[in-house]
Protein backbone atom coordinates (compact mmCIF):
# COMPACT_ATOMS: atom_id res chain seq x y z
CA UNK A 1 0.00 0.00 0.00
CA UNK A 2 0.81 3.62 -0.96
CA UNK A 3 0.34 6.93 0.89
CA UNK A 4 0.13 10.22 0.56
CA UNK A 5 1.40 12.22 4.16
CA UNK A 6 0.59 15.91 3.89
CA UNK A 7 1.49 18.48 6.17
CA UNK A 8 1.82 22.55 6.36
CA UNK A 9 6.13 21.52 7.44
CA UNK A 10 8.14 19.37 9.05
CA UNK A 11 5.45 18.84 11.72
CA UNK A 12 4.12 15.43 9.72
CA UNK A 13 7.20 13.79 10.20
CA UNK A 14 6.10 12.56 13.31
CA UNK A 15 3.53 10.57 11.95
CA UNK A 16 5.96 9.53 9.11
CA UNK A 17 8.23 8.42 11.57
CA UNK A 18 4.75 6.16 13.37
CA UNK A 19 4.03 4.60 10.31
CA UNK A 20 7.55 3.85 9.46
CA UNK A 21 8.23 2.56 13.03
CA UNK A 22 4.95 0.19 13.30
CA UNK A 23 6.21 -0.71 9.20
CA UNK A 24 2.69 0.03 7.96
CA UNK A 25 3.46 0.89 4.23
CA UNK A 26 5.38 -0.12 1.37
CA UNK A 27 5.45 3.56 0.39
CA UNK A 28 5.34 7.05 1.38
CA UNK A 29 4.81 9.92 -0.32
CA UNK A 30 5.56 12.93 2.04
CA UNK A 31 4.27 16.87 1.23
CA UNK A 32 5.17 19.60 2.95
CA UNK A 33 4.13 22.83 2.37
CA UNK A 34 7.03 24.65 3.41
CA UNK A 35 6.95 27.54 1.72
CA UNK A 36 3.61 29.01 3.47
CA UNK A 37 4.53 27.24 7.04
CA UNK A 38 2.98 27.55 9.55
CA UNK A 39 -0.76 26.59 8.67
CA UNK A 40 -1.73 27.53 12.81
CA UNK A 41 -2.25 30.91 12.78
CA UNK A 42 -3.85 31.45 9.05
CA UNK A 43 -7.92 31.51 8.26
CA UNK A 44 -9.85 28.49 7.74
CA UNK A 45 -10.48 30.08 3.52
CA UNK A 46 -6.57 29.59 3.46
CA UNK A 47 -6.05 26.46 4.77
CA UNK A 48 -9.10 25.03 2.50
CA UNK A 49 -7.43 26.85 -0.27
CA UNK A 50 -3.80 25.51 0.37
CA UNK A 51 -4.87 21.85 0.93
CA UNK A 52 -6.84 21.70 -2.11
CA UNK A 53 -3.66 22.13 -3.86
CA UNK A 54 -1.64 19.60 -2.00
CA UNK A 55 -4.70 17.09 -3.19
CA UNK A 56 -3.96 18.35 -6.66
CA UNK A 57 -0.01 17.04 -6.34
CA UNK A 58 -0.76 13.78 -4.78
CA UNK A 59 -3.26 12.83 -7.67
CA UNK A 60 -0.11 12.66 -9.62
CA UNK A 61 0.59 9.58 -7.68
CA UNK A 62 -1.26 6.60 -7.26
CA UNK A 63 -2.23 6.57 -3.50
CA UNK A 64 -4.10 4.32 -1.74
CA UNK A 65 -4.78 6.97 1.37
CA UNK A 66 -4.40 10.44 2.21
CA UNK A 67 -2.94 11.51 5.63
CA UNK A 68 -3.64 15.05 6.63
CA UNK A 69 -0.98 15.00 9.17
CA UNK A 70 -1.62 17.97 9.95
CA UNK A 71 -4.08 19.38 12.84
CA UNK A 72 -4.68 22.52 11.29
CA UNK A 73 -5.43 21.28 8.26
CA UNK A 74 -7.88 18.10 9.87
CA UNK A 75 -9.72 20.06 11.91
CA UNK A 76 -10.61 22.92 9.44
CA UNK A 77 -10.22 21.33 5.68
CA UNK A 78 -10.63 17.19 6.49
CA UNK A 79 -14.17 17.57 4.20
CA UNK A 80 -13.17 19.28 1.81
CA UNK A 81 -10.41 17.07 1.02
CA UNK A 82 -12.62 14.05 1.45
CA UNK A 83 -15.36 15.62 -1.10
CA UNK A 84 -12.56 16.01 -3.84
CA UNK A 85 -10.31 13.37 -3.59
CA UNK A 86 -10.08 9.99 -5.33
CA UNK A 87 -8.83 8.64 -2.44
CA UNK A 88 -9.39 7.99 1.01
CA UNK A 89 -8.38 10.69 3.36
CA UNK A 90 -7.50 10.48 6.81
CA UNK A 91 -6.93 13.68 9.43
CA UNK A 92 -5.16 13.09 12.84
CA UNK A 93 -8.30 14.35 14.67
CA UNK A 94 -10.55 11.46 14.83
CA UNK A 95 -8.06 8.79 15.62
CA UNK A 96 -6.66 10.99 18.22
CA UNK A 97 -10.02 11.10 20.03
CA UNK A 98 -10.87 6.82 19.03
CA UNK A 99 -6.98 6.73 20.87
CA UNK A 100 -8.19 8.62 23.91
CA UNK A 101 -11.34 6.94 24.16
CA UNK A 102 -9.32 3.43 24.45
CA UNK A 103 -6.93 5.02 27.17
CA UNK A 104 -9.43 7.15 29.07
CA UNK A 105 -12.79 5.11 30.46
CA UNK A 106 -14.31 7.77 32.98
CA UNK A 107 -16.17 9.99 31.39
CA UNK A 108 -16.08 12.77 33.74
CA UNK A 109 -11.46 12.67 33.33
CA UNK A 110 -10.02 16.17 32.87
CA UNK A 111 -9.04 16.40 29.05
CA UNK A 112 -6.46 19.02 28.25
CA UNK A 113 -6.34 19.69 24.32
CA UNK A 114 -3.13 21.49 23.04
CA UNK A 115 -2.98 23.13 19.66
CA UNK A 116 -2.37 25.95 17.27
CA UNK A 117 -5.05 28.70 17.29
CA UNK A 118 -6.56 27.19 14.41
CA UNK A 119 -6.89 23.83 15.84
CA UNK A 120 -8.55 25.32 19.30
CA UNK A 121 -10.77 27.89 17.01
CA UNK A 122 -12.19 24.93 15.62
CA UNK A 123 -13.33 23.02 18.50
CA UNK A 124 -13.07 19.84 16.19
CA UNK A 125 -11.62 17.50 19.58
CA UNK A 126 -14.39 19.03 21.51
CA UNK A 127 -16.84 18.67 19.65
CA UNK A 128 -16.10 14.95 19.04
CA UNK A 129 -14.96 14.29 22.42
CA UNK A 130 -18.53 15.94 23.47
CA UNK A 131 -20.16 13.36 21.56
CA UNK A 132 -18.42 10.75 23.31
CA UNK A 133 -19.83 11.81 26.53
CA UNK A 134 -16.68 13.55 27.86
CA UNK A 135 -17.42 16.64 30.64
CA UNK A 136 -14.84 18.26 31.19
CA UNK A 137 -12.73 19.19 28.42
CA UNK A 138 -10.25 21.79 28.08
CA UNK A 139 -8.41 23.77 25.34
CA UNK A 140 -5.33 25.84 25.32
CA UNK A 141 -3.68 27.56 21.90
CA UNK A 142 0.09 26.90 22.44
CA UNK A 143 0.88 28.80 19.43
CA UNK A 144 4.42 29.23 20.28
CA UNK A 145 5.58 25.94 20.98
CA UNK A 146 6.11 25.64 16.87
CA UNK A 147 8.33 27.96 16.59
CA UNK A 148 10.24 26.70 20.01
CA UNK A 149 10.66 23.45 17.97
CA UNK A 150 11.61 24.50 14.82
CA UNK A 151 14.29 26.64 16.67
CA UNK A 152 15.98 22.79 18.07
CA UNK A 153 14.53 23.40 21.56
CA UNK A 154 13.07 20.22 22.59
CA UNK A 155 13.24 21.29 26.32
CA UNK A 156 15.34 23.37 29.01
CA UNK A 157 14.45 27.20 29.91
CA UNK A 158 12.92 28.85 27.09
CA UNK A 159 10.21 25.73 27.09
CA UNK A 160 10.02 25.30 30.74
CA UNK A 161 8.85 29.25 30.95
CA UNK A 162 6.42 29.35 27.90
CA UNK A 163 5.03 25.80 29.79
CA UNK A 164 4.62 27.90 32.74
CA UNK A 165 2.41 30.64 31.13
CA UNK A 166 0.38 28.67 28.88
CA UNK A 167 -0.14 26.21 31.82
CA UNK A 168 -0.75 28.77 35.17
CA UNK A 169 -4.24 28.19 35.61
CA UNK A 170 -3.89 24.53 35.39
CA UNK A 171 -3.68 22.32 37.95
CA UNK A 172 -1.35 19.74 36.39
CA UNK A 173 -2.02 17.03 38.98
CA UNK A 174 -5.84 17.21 37.75
CA UNK A 175 -4.86 16.84 34.32
CA UNK A 176 -6.01 13.06 33.28
CA UNK A 177 -5.38 13.19 29.20
CA UNK A 178 -2.96 15.94 27.17
CA UNK A 179 -4.03 15.26 23.65
CA UNK A 180 -0.78 16.49 21.95
CA UNK A 181 -3.42 18.32 19.21
CA UNK A 182 -0.30 19.57 16.91
CA UNK A 183 2.64 17.02 15.02
CA UNK A 184 5.16 19.30 16.33
CA UNK A 185 4.44 18.51 20.07
CA UNK A 186 5.26 14.85 20.19
CA UNK A 187 8.92 16.36 20.00
CA UNK A 188 8.69 17.68 23.47
CA UNK A 189 6.33 15.14 24.66
CA UNK A 190 8.86 14.37 27.51
CA UNK A 191 8.97 17.57 28.73
CA UNK A 192 4.57 17.99 28.67
CA UNK A 193 4.85 14.13 30.13
CA UNK A 194 7.33 15.74 32.77
CA UNK A 195 5.06 18.63 33.50
CA UNK A 196 1.35 16.53 33.53
CA UNK A 197 2.65 13.37 35.40
CA UNK A 198 -0.41 11.55 35.56
CA UNK A 199 -1.52 12.25 32.57
CA UNK A 200 -1.91 9.88 29.22
CA UNK A 201 -0.70 11.40 26.30
CA UNK A 202 -2.42 11.37 22.86
CA UNK A 203 -0.02 11.16 20.03
CA UNK A 204 -1.41 11.68 16.71
CA UNK A 205 1.60 9.29 15.04
CA UNK A 206 0.50 6.61 17.20
CA UNK A 207 -3.02 7.37 17.17
CA UNK A 208 -3.04 7.24 13.51
CA UNK A 209 -1.53 3.76 13.31
CA UNK A 210 -3.98 2.08 15.63
CA UNK A 211 -6.79 4.04 13.13
CA UNK A 212 -5.53 2.51 10.17
CA UNK A 213 -5.36 -1.01 11.53
CA UNK A 214 -8.35 -0.81 12.78
CA UNK A 215 -10.07 0.79 9.66
CA UNK A 216 -8.21 0.06 6.38
CA UNK A 217 -6.35 -3.04 5.75
CA UNK A 218 -3.11 -2.21 7.29
CA UNK A 219 -2.05 -4.84 8.76
CA UNK A 220 0.41 -6.33 7.19
CA UNK A 221 4.01 -5.20 8.10
CA UNK A 222 6.31 -4.56 5.58
CA UNK A 223 9.89 -5.05 6.03
CA UNK A 224 11.06 -1.54 4.82
CA UNK A 225 9.21 1.73 4.16
CA UNK A 226 10.30 3.53 1.10
CA UNK A 227 9.78 7.47 1.55
CA UNK A 228 10.10 10.34 -1.10
CA UNK A 229 10.15 13.80 0.33
CA UNK A 230 8.69 16.86 -1.46
CA UNK A 231 8.63 20.35 -0.20
CA UNK A 232 7.07 23.12 -1.91
CA UNK A 233 10.50 25.17 -0.40
CA UNK A 234 13.89 24.03 0.15
CA UNK A 235 13.04 20.18 -0.16
CA UNK A 236 16.95 19.44 1.40
CA UNK A 237 15.88 21.30 4.56
CA UNK A 238 13.16 19.05 4.82
CA UNK A 239 14.74 16.22 4.06
CA UNK A 240 17.68 17.43 6.65
CA UNK A 241 15.30 17.80 9.46
CA UNK A 242 13.58 13.60 8.29
CA UNK A 243 16.88 12.45 8.76
CA UNK A 244 17.33 13.43 12.28
CA UNK A 245 13.77 12.93 13.27
CA UNK A 246 13.72 9.26 12.18
CA UNK A 247 17.48 8.87 12.82
CA UNK A 248 16.54 6.92 16.25
CA UNK A 249 13.75 4.58 14.85
CA UNK A 250 16.27 3.31 11.87
CA UNK A 251 18.13 2.41 14.42
CA UNK A 252 15.76 0.52 16.32
CA UNK A 253 14.58 -1.62 12.94
CA UNK A 254 18.19 -2.63 12.14
CA UNK B 1 3.09 62.31 -1.64
CA UNK B 2 1.75 58.55 -1.55
CA UNK B 3 3.45 55.44 -0.49
CA UNK B 4 3.44 51.97 -0.03
CA UNK B 5 4.24 49.93 2.60
CA UNK B 6 4.55 46.19 2.08
CA UNK B 7 5.64 43.64 5.02
CA UNK B 8 4.82 39.95 5.41
CA UNK B 9 2.18 40.32 7.72
CA UNK B 10 1.75 43.10 11.01
CA UNK B 11 4.94 43.99 11.72
CA UNK B 12 5.79 47.09 9.40
CA UNK B 13 2.98 48.24 11.36
CA UNK B 14 5.95 49.52 13.83
CA UNK B 15 7.26 51.59 10.33
CA UNK B 16 3.75 52.94 9.61
CA UNK B 17 3.55 54.02 13.00
CA UNK B 18 6.98 56.40 12.57
CA UNK B 19 5.60 57.40 9.42
CA UNK B 20 2.18 58.45 11.10
CA UNK B 21 3.77 60.31 14.02
CA UNK B 22 6.13 62.09 11.21
CA UNK B 23 3.13 63.00 9.40
CA UNK B 24 5.16 62.11 6.23
CA UNK B 25 2.66 61.55 4.19
CA UNK B 26 -0.50 62.56 3.05
CA UNK B 27 -1.76 58.98 2.11
CA UNK B 28 -0.30 55.12 2.90
CA UNK B 29 -1.46 51.92 0.97
CA UNK B 30 -0.34 49.37 3.46
CA UNK B 31 0.29 45.78 2.12
CA UNK B 32 0.78 42.90 4.39
CA UNK B 33 0.58 39.60 3.01
CA UNK B 34 -0.50 37.52 6.23
CA UNK B 35 -1.79 34.39 4.34
CA UNK B 36 1.61 33.42 3.70
CA UNK B 37 3.46 35.24 7.01
CA UNK B 38 6.00 34.53 8.26
CA UNK B 39 8.99 35.67 5.48
CA UNK B 40 11.85 35.06 8.14
CA UNK B 41 12.16 31.38 8.04
CA UNK B 42 11.70 31.25 4.03
CA UNK B 43 14.44 30.89 1.36
CA UNK B 44 15.67 33.50 -0.63
CA UNK B 45 13.91 32.97 -3.97
CA UNK B 46 10.46 32.55 -2.27
CA UNK B 47 11.22 35.44 -0.56
CA UNK B 48 11.99 37.30 -3.89
CA UNK B 49 9.01 35.38 -5.38
CA UNK B 50 6.48 36.66 -3.13
CA UNK B 51 8.09 40.51 -2.91
CA UNK B 52 7.61 41.27 -6.73
CA UNK B 53 3.65 39.50 -6.60
CA UNK B 54 3.67 42.48 -3.38
CA UNK B 55 5.20 44.63 -6.32
CA UNK B 56 2.20 43.70 -8.84
CA UNK B 57 -0.36 44.72 -6.39
CA UNK B 58 1.34 48.32 -5.46
CA UNK B 59 1.02 48.76 -9.45
CA UNK B 60 -2.39 49.65 -9.07
CA UNK B 61 -2.07 52.36 -7.15
CA UNK B 62 -0.78 55.50 -7.95
CA UNK B 63 2.28 55.44 -5.76
CA UNK B 64 5.47 57.81 -5.36
CA UNK B 65 7.77 55.53 -3.31
CA UNK B 66 6.98 51.17 -1.94
CA UNK B 67 8.88 50.70 1.43
CA UNK B 68 9.93 47.77 1.89
CA UNK B 69 8.59 47.69 5.83
CA UNK B 70 10.23 44.56 6.49
CA UNK B 71 13.98 43.51 7.00
CA UNK B 72 13.66 39.96 5.25
CA UNK B 73 12.03 41.67 2.36
CA UNK B 74 15.26 44.48 2.15
CA UNK B 75 17.51 41.48 2.82
CA UNK B 76 16.91 39.87 0.06
CA UNK B 77 14.59 41.22 -2.64
CA UNK B 78 15.39 44.91 -2.66
CA UNK B 79 17.22 44.33 -5.95
CA UNK B 80 14.56 42.36 -7.60
CA UNK B 81 11.97 44.92 -6.61
CA UNK B 82 14.05 48.19 -8.07
CA UNK B 83 14.72 46.64 -11.13
CA UNK B 84 10.79 45.84 -11.71
CA UNK B 85 9.19 48.73 -10.19
CA UNK B 86 7.98 52.11 -12.12
CA UNK B 87 8.50 53.80 -8.67
CA UNK B 88 11.50 54.31 -5.99
CA UNK B 89 12.23 51.65 -3.81
CA UNK B 90 12.86 52.38 -0.81
CA UNK B 91 14.35 49.00 2.40
CA UNK B 92 15.07 49.49 5.77
CA UNK B 93 18.25 48.27 6.01
CA UNK B 94 20.58 50.83 4.07
CA UNK B 95 18.25 53.28 6.93
CA UNK B 96 19.06 51.22 9.36
CA UNK B 97 22.69 51.81 8.90
CA UNK B 98 22.61 55.39 8.29
CA UNK B 99 21.02 55.87 11.34
CA UNK B 100 23.71 54.02 13.14
CA UNK B 101 26.70 55.85 11.57
CA UNK B 102 24.58 59.12 12.87
CA UNK B 103 24.71 57.82 16.83
CA UNK B 104 27.82 55.80 16.82
CA UNK B 105 30.70 57.30 15.65
CA UNK B 106 33.61 54.77 17.27
CA UNK B 107 34.27 52.34 14.26
CA UNK B 108 35.52 49.83 16.88
CA UNK B 109 31.94 50.25 19.06
CA UNK B 110 30.37 46.90 19.71
CA UNK B 111 27.30 46.20 17.30
CA UNK B 112 24.67 43.28 17.47
CA UNK B 113 22.30 42.96 14.80
CA UNK B 114 19.31 40.83 15.79
CA UNK B 115 16.56 39.62 13.36
CA UNK B 116 15.04 36.69 11.68
CA UNK B 117 17.25 33.42 10.58
CA UNK B 118 17.01 35.05 7.05
CA UNK B 119 17.90 38.46 7.28
CA UNK B 120 20.78 37.39 9.68
CA UNK B 121 21.72 34.64 6.60
CA UNK B 122 21.87 37.32 4.04
CA UNK B 123 24.33 39.49 5.97
CA UNK B 124 23.21 42.66 4.74
CA UNK B 125 23.70 44.69 7.56
CA UNK B 126 26.79 43.12 8.29
CA UNK B 127 28.54 44.12 4.81
CA UNK B 128 26.84 47.74 4.79
CA UNK B 129 28.29 48.61 8.04
CA UNK B 130 31.53 46.60 7.10
CA UNK B 131 32.02 48.95 4.21
CA UNK B 132 31.72 51.93 6.70
CA UNK B 133 34.50 50.42 8.48
CA UNK B 134 32.90 49.31 11.30
CA UNK B 135 34.55 46.28 12.49
CA UNK B 136 33.39 44.75 16.35
CA UNK B 137 30.14 42.90 14.62
CA UNK B 138 27.90 40.45 15.49
CA UNK B 139 24.75 38.85 14.86
CA UNK B 140 22.14 36.71 16.03
CA UNK B 141 19.02 35.51 15.06
CA UNK B 142 16.26 36.12 17.34
CA UNK B 143 13.52 34.36 15.17
CA UNK B 144 11.40 33.48 18.52
CA UNK B 145 10.83 37.40 19.08
CA UNK B 146 8.35 37.14 16.38
CA UNK B 147 5.99 34.62 17.32
CA UNK B 148 6.77 35.78 20.83
CA UNK B 149 5.11 39.15 19.55
CA UNK B 150 2.55 37.70 17.47
CA UNK B 151 0.74 35.98 21.08
CA UNK B 152 0.90 39.52 22.38
CA UNK B 153 4.14 38.99 24.74
CA UNK B 154 5.60 42.43 25.03
CA UNK B 155 7.17 41.48 28.49
CA UNK B 156 7.58 38.86 31.21
CA UNK B 157 9.02 35.68 31.83
CA UNK B 158 8.72 34.01 28.59
CA UNK B 159 10.34 36.95 26.91
CA UNK B 160 13.20 37.44 29.76
CA UNK B 161 14.26 33.65 29.12
CA UNK B 162 14.16 34.15 25.57
CA UNK B 163 16.23 36.49 25.68
CA UNK B 164 19.11 34.99 28.13
CA UNK B 165 18.59 31.65 25.72
CA UNK B 166 19.65 33.95 22.79
CA UNK B 167 22.15 36.27 24.22
CA UNK B 168 24.09 33.78 26.91
CA UNK B 169 27.24 34.21 25.04
CA UNK B 170 27.16 38.27 25.58
CA UNK B 171 28.33 40.97 27.85
CA UNK B 172 24.93 43.24 27.96
CA UNK B 173 27.25 46.07 29.05
CA UNK B 174 29.55 45.75 26.29
CA UNK B 175 27.04 46.41 23.70
CA UNK B 176 26.76 50.09 22.12
CA UNK B 177 24.33 49.48 19.92
CA UNK B 178 21.31 47.21 18.95
CA UNK B 179 19.74 47.07 15.52
CA UNK B 180 16.26 45.84 16.05
CA UNK B 181 16.56 44.36 12.46
CA UNK B 182 13.06 43.17 12.26
CA UNK B 183 9.59 45.20 12.20
CA UNK B 184 8.14 43.44 15.11
CA UNK B 185 11.40 43.65 17.80
CA UNK B 186 10.28 47.81 18.24
CA UNK B 187 7.43 46.41 19.98
CA UNK B 188 9.78 44.93 22.78
CA UNK B 189 12.09 47.54 22.18
CA UNK B 190 11.87 48.41 25.82
CA UNK B 191 12.81 44.98 27.10
CA UNK B 192 16.01 44.80 25.14
CA UNK B 193 16.94 48.56 25.78
CA UNK B 194 16.77 47.42 29.57
CA UNK B 195 19.05 44.32 28.61
CA UNK B 196 21.38 46.51 26.93
CA UNK B 197 21.34 49.06 29.11
CA UNK B 198 24.29 51.05 27.48
CA UNK B 199 23.08 50.37 24.00
CA UNK B 200 21.72 53.34 21.45
CA UNK B 201 19.11 51.23 19.62
CA UNK B 202 18.51 51.68 15.88
CA UNK B 203 14.57 51.07 15.24
CA UNK B 204 13.51 50.87 11.30
CA UNK B 205 10.63 53.02 11.35
CA UNK B 206 12.54 56.13 13.26
CA UNK B 207 15.43 55.26 10.55
CA UNK B 208 13.28 55.00 7.36
CA UNK B 209 11.77 58.36 8.33
CA UNK B 210 15.27 60.12 8.53
CA UNK B 211 16.24 58.46 5.72
CA UNK B 212 13.32 59.64 3.68
CA UNK B 213 13.93 63.05 4.56
CA UNK B 214 17.25 63.10 3.33
CA UNK B 215 16.59 61.61 0.18
CA UNK B 216 13.35 62.29 -0.73
CA UNK B 217 11.07 65.62 -1.33
CA UNK B 218 9.52 64.00 2.23
CA UNK B 219 10.06 67.31 4.51
CA UNK B 220 6.82 68.44 4.53
CA UNK B 221 4.56 67.77 7.23
CA UNK B 222 0.38 66.82 6.43
CA UNK B 223 -2.18 67.46 8.94
CA UNK B 224 -3.24 63.76 8.65
CA UNK B 225 -2.01 60.83 7.35
CA UNK B 226 -5.25 58.57 5.73
CA UNK B 227 -4.02 54.77 6.08
CA UNK B 228 -5.47 52.39 4.14
CA UNK B 229 -4.86 48.62 5.18
CA UNK B 230 -4.99 45.30 2.33
CA UNK B 231 -4.24 41.71 3.99
CA UNK B 232 -3.98 38.88 1.51
CA UNK B 233 -5.67 37.09 4.17
CA UNK B 234 -8.14 38.52 7.24
CA UNK B 235 -8.08 42.22 6.78
CA UNK B 236 -9.70 42.85 9.94
CA UNK B 237 -7.34 41.02 12.15
CA UNK B 238 -4.70 43.26 10.23
CA UNK B 239 -6.97 46.38 10.87
CA UNK B 240 -7.35 45.21 14.77
CA UNK B 241 -3.69 44.83 15.02
CA UNK B 242 -3.18 48.34 13.43
CA UNK B 243 -5.70 50.30 15.56
CA UNK B 244 -4.13 48.83 19.00
CA UNK B 245 -0.56 49.67 17.45
CA UNK B 246 -1.24 52.98 16.13
CA UNK B 247 -3.28 54.11 19.36
CA UNK B 248 -1.01 56.07 21.53
CA UNK B 249 0.33 58.23 18.50
CA UNK B 250 -3.46 59.17 17.65
CA UNK B 251 -3.85 60.17 20.76
CA UNK B 252 -0.65 62.09 20.84
CA UNK B 253 -1.32 63.91 17.77
CA UNK B 254 -4.40 65.07 19.00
Amino acid sequence: MKVGVFDSGVGGLSVVKSLVKHKLFEEIIYYGDTARVPYGIKDKNVIIRYSLEALEFFKNFDIDIMIAACNTVSAHAIEELRANAPFSVVGVIEPGVVALTNKIEKKDANILILGTKATVNSRKYELLLKQKEYSNINSIATGLFVPIVEEGIFNGEVLDTTMEHYFKDINPHNVDSVILGCTHFPLIENEIQNYFKNAKTIHSGEAIVEYLRANFNCDKSFEETKVTYFASENPDGLKEVAKNWLQDIKEENK
